[in-house]
């Protein structure tokens, strides 16, 4: 995978302000409802449920299995990478068109 | 990949209506707030945004590369895979970490 050209980060910050304005919702509530969502994910997620919003997509933890890796250097040494746990997203439907079509 | 044991799926609806009684907001504000967030995260990364929120984890768009993949009944005819856009989520340290330490 590689990534394409350099991009511009946006920030919880940015999008807080962006929000507060066009909903004209305090931005302290903006953001504590931000903080909120985002730090029910991470539980919920560190709990084992699966998180799965419409349009957006599925946040889930799976297995990732045990792989042999080789230092180029050592080749003749493999090195076991132990299975363990990653977060997983999914897109959604939407999410997937519109990245397809802004090519 | 493997998929752990059954999980229970949570959706956007009782994130919303939890994150409402917590934080005494009303949940049709709590619902505006977090549908634009989540809209304005599939915007961004449409115009290929990187989004980083600190403790969660980068969202960002990648190439994957091209690859050659083959139908196991049919071998000998390699089924070329082109390369395409994805959305690539990175977690955050925190949320590493809290996967991780729930085995």
């Amino acid at each position: 995978m590689e990534t394409l050209m350099k991009k511009s980060t946006v920030t919880k910050k940015s999008l807080i302000s962006s929000i507060s304005q066009e909903k004209e919702i305090h931005p302290n509530d903006v953001r504590h409802v931000i903080q909120a969502f985002l730090d029910k994910m991470t539980e919920c997620l560190a709990q084992g449920c699966r998180l799965e919003f419409r349009d957006f997509g599925v946040f889930e933890v799976v297995m990732r299995k045990q792989k042999i890796g080789r230092n180029p250097k050592r080749a003749a040494e493999p090195i076991i990478i132990p299975s363990r746990k990653v977060v997983k997203y999914t897109p959604g439907k939407k999410m997937r068109k519109l990245i397809e079509v802004n090519e």
